[in-house]
């Protein structure tokens, strides 16, 4: 972060990151959808991919608000970890054990992001952007129901199916 | 991940990732202790520190309860928050706003070993291995107490200090 000087310096670039780990993310779910196996899983991926493109709509009009053009800078963290995903995903599992460890990747992702909104909404906040605040609220009850979600679909046979080895 | 191939392989494998993740995060807090300029911030990285040191013994005794060695796999999603706090603490901000980029950095840290910690002990009775579920809770309550600490810590101030650019 070079040149960071202000906390509304410090705040823009972390949109800047966010923006690039969304843009991530959407590129990195059609193999995901396509790797999982069970109906219910791969609904969900698609789902989240379609809120996905909403939360991108959502950081553009943030970055509007704030007089912005809209612009990613390298989300280090979410490349690294949806690299681990990528892998599991070649992996060559099947089944309900391939899918369990997409629910585990999957879940990684969705706490990063809570954690990176979770900030940018307490930011927005102290520094008066109301209105961007509200619009990353609604990003960050979406990623945490995104994770509940998951972890309700792991525990609703797909982890004790892929224990028994079926 | 390759080679795995039963869910037994994929949860061991996730237990020698997170392993390794707290061995980097050791690595990382002396200079998060450093760069902190708050004694409150400081000092809730030095406990974090102890407490990163005894969920290490933790996943020890887990190995030892699996008759495993422990063992560390490079977890490349650490990696990447873990260098993007490093950036930042070598970015040149100083005071509360410094403080107030840590803190987001640390609970990126912690949401991420959420997931995993989640994951692990979901995984671990579902493969009947209650005494490490239970030793790996103890873990996953830690890491929610520090985020909820940093959470507390930034209200407390910080983000209202770094915002005036005090």
């Amino acid at each position: 972060m070079p040149n960071a000087r202000t906390f509304e310096d410090v705040f823009v670039h972390e949109l800047q990151d966010i923006y690039n780990a969304e843009q991530q993310i959407l590129k990195a779910l059609p193999t995901m959808i396509d790797a999982a196996e069970s109906d219910e899983l791969s609904t969900t991926f698609k789902e989240h991919m379609e809120e996905t493109r909403r939360q991108v709509t959502r950081l553009e009009k943030a970055f509007a608000d704030l007089d912005l053009k809209p612009k990613g800078i390298r989300c280090e963290g979410m490349e690294g970890i949806l690299n681990e995903g990528k892998e599991l995903a070649e992996d060559g599992m099947d089944g309900p054990l391939r899918d369990a460890a997409l629910i585990g990747a999957a879940q990684r992702v969705e706490h990063y992001e809570t954690a990176v909104y979770g900030t940018l909404v307490a930011w927005a906040r102290t520094l008066g952007h109301d209105r961007v605040a509200n619009l990353l609220s609604e990003t960050l009850a979406e990623e945490e129901r995104a994770d509940s979600r998951l972890t309700e679909l792991a525990e609703s046979g797909i982890n004790t199916r892929a224990a028994a080895g079926q």
